[in-house]
């Protein structure tokens, strides 16, 4: 940013809106204000992303010039690598913020954080933080593009992103799909974020597995029913497993439950995918999962085809250099 | 550093002058042997780097195929980012080292990891270190060229010369100045440094406002003797708000006080900047603040044109790069 | 990488090998499978590294579009910033991860790491690992190249090229070499490596100066006497100096000996060079350390032309840059 902090932001300020195509959001908050065009517009530049990293010199002048500011006040290396080298591929200079090593240490607002970033030359901010909903108030004073890496258990846009991205490749159309997403969907950002993403669709069945303590929460159940998505909650995996395209595995995140170890030990390891799991699950299906993977999905599943989580990481480098290109 | 380290270092080695437009510093330690033709230099290469930041690319090749090394013993996001962000418009290659992680950590000495960081391609050194006059000692062992990101109490001198460029694109000239310094003067080095570059001009009256744990050192008042700069002690913010053009806040540095927490609890909130504080300000001044900003200057405040606290650190970018090009 | 995870990864898959020159390694894990000649192929590459370096613009575009992963689990400022240069001089994108604030700590494998980093687009990876042998494990789960930045006690394969490129350039040919290692040989992986090296030269003598608590293990010892080099096992270091072409001094490492600090006490400061030490040795020698230094040398030692761990520490931009290039 080079126009005066405070002052108007000229092209990329609060009233602007980039109309290209249809494509009219400056920031990636959440998935949930996106249409279907605009998700198709994401699918196929994040297509042609692949083909660009598919060539001898996998770099494009897209983004010189242009100054990215990666700051998560959470940990999180595949998100934030995942960023810094898509951004890096479009040739735009990063600035990595460890936040707990930054000012923020010394108390400062979030707000200030991030209107001191923009004055420091910053025209993205990549961010992750705890608070659910922090990326809309830094949206809110920076006059350049927010995207949301994460925040608390309320959204992750470009995992859901990258989680159709991988399930249209996989799978081939969205319509008619059959989904498992089994473990933590109570506190599971990702799982929320790409349910909300497939209600868009038509005919899609979604089956929540998952232990009481963990279950998917109210407020996207409620949104299902709107959207007169079929869903289904379950406790028991295996008779899932025939019936679906896609399952959707997530680790328990011992992180998420604080001092409540009991409730930890409760639920870890209760749904783990074996080679026999696979072997109830169609042939033409995909095991998912956003990683890092703990115990949840055996190792010896990684030599079966439908093993798509690295696949799923990997299409995580093309949704990012899309989004990183599609907000300028 | 290409040249062999230990042998002489060619055309950057401690004999070797920049005469360029009078400029002859290797370094940037301090300001105190600043001429004003100097300081006039920095100010009109800022300007000019302002300039290039307002082009549709924002870089230029300056400082193609010069290594950068960012070591910090103290934590210091946004003086960090500041250096890098410049660093990287300016086209050269940024290294950081955060030397709680380094091989500081295994005791190592200053001077041998300077000469380590020579050996290791380094052409430039910006530093922050907890001991002042650290940068000096660093500038004797080292082939290219240090700049002094902050030492202890002692000075920050990019800071002073970006405040400097700010009071100068906001007020105007700097003879006849009217200038409040508020809050921690004795542990501050940004209002030390501040105050040894004002001195150097006509007829700028300082006020210091500061409780008596906190007073402005004697070093710095003597110096002011000598040179003939009228300076007021206060304890009282609110009387000397009417007659300056700069307010300069300050943050109480809680991990300046160590055990003394009793003395920060004493210290902090004595002066806080609120609308009333503006109230009574001329209505062409500045309220001024090296930033994090805590609870010293409310929030409402922000919506001020006479805020000037983010433009500041915008500026701080611009006399970055100035001084990047100038030490080569 | 932008082959698929899990497919094929094409002509850098583990069935390609470089043939060129004579170099067939796609890895750099350790030196013991170097051939003389590919030995002599990185001397002479990082000569070639070392004239790139001293053009007016110290950058080449070899590696342009290359993304460069270093990931280290142990700290270790100096290979990682030297490793870090290498890339970044020859255009590499470079993107850091410090393994204790990764995923790592969530409790993910260390086959799940290099394959999502390899996910994440990594053409390289440069790796420490406290675990020896770690990086043999990364290699066969990762479709690009593998750097080992050193691997427990194990060993430090570019340390070692990098000191038998400084002996090379200060003393000569390597048949006939006199010289002694110093210090910790039981728990220094670096004068392990270059054990290991020298061991495929003509007549070199090794004199393993040592207390008995860190001898030199018996698996090198070993190897030694299979390849029929001579070496000696000595605790005086003062008989030694004056027969050898070089002395390497080592760093008694506090944070190897855990728990035993009782040990450590016993062993630092046993073998100290001072300018008496200088005295006694060859006017055509040299001093060498991997560094940091603590008081293992004098710092008057310094201002001696034999004093090498400066000029030993540059080389290893040069060697690394060759490295780096040779793999690919």
């Amino acid at each position: 940013m080079t126009a005066e902090v405070g002052r108007a932001p000229g092209t990329v300020g609060p009233g602007a809106r980039h109309e290209r195509d249809g494509w009219r959001h400056r920031h990636v908050l959440d998935v949930d204000d996106f249409t279907l065009d605009e998700i198709e517009l994401v699918m196929a530049t994040a297509a042609e992303m692949k083909e660009i990293l598919a060539r001898p010199i996998k770099k494009v002048p897209t983004l010189r010039g242009t100054s990215v500011t990666i700051i998560f006040w959470e940990a999180s290396t595949r998100t934030r690598v995942s960023f810094e080298v898509a951004a890096k591929n479009l040739s735009a200079d990063v600035v990595n913020i460890a936040a707990q090593a930054s000012s923020v240490a010394k108390g400062e607002s979030l707000v200030d954080t991030i209107r001191t970033i923009e004055a420091l030359g910053a025209d993205m901010i990549v961010m992750r933080h705890a608070i659910s909903g922090a990326p809309y108030l830094a949206a809110e004073h920076f006059g350049g593009h927010i995207l949301n890496g994460g925040d608390g258990w309320h959204a992750h846009p470009t995992q859901a992103l990258l989680d159709l991205y991988t399930i249209r490749k996989e799978i081939g159309a969205i319509d008619g799909l059959r989904i498992a997403m089994v473990g933590d969907l109570a506190q599971g950002r990702t799982v929320r974020s790409l349910a909300y993403l497939l209600s868009k669709f038509q005919d899609v069945k979604m089956y929540f597995v998952a232990p009481p303590l963990l279950k998917m929460k109210e407020d996207i159940l409620e949104h299902l029913r709107e959207r007169k998505v079929q869903f289904f909650e379950e406790t028991a995996l295996d008779k899932v497993l025939p019936e679906v395209d896609v399952v959707y595995q997530t680790r328990i995140q011992k992180e998420r439950f604080g001092d409540r170890i009991e409730d930890y030990e409760k639920c870890r390891g209760i749904y783990i995918l074996t080679l026999d799991s696979l072997a109830r699950m169609k042939t033409k299906s995909i095991v998912m999962h956003p990683l890092p993977r703990l115990e949840e999905i055996a190792m010896e599943v990684d030599q079966d085809p439908r093993a798509g989580y690295f696949r799923q990481a990997q299409n995580g480098l093309y949704v990012r250099m899309a989004l990183l290109t599609m907000v300028l």
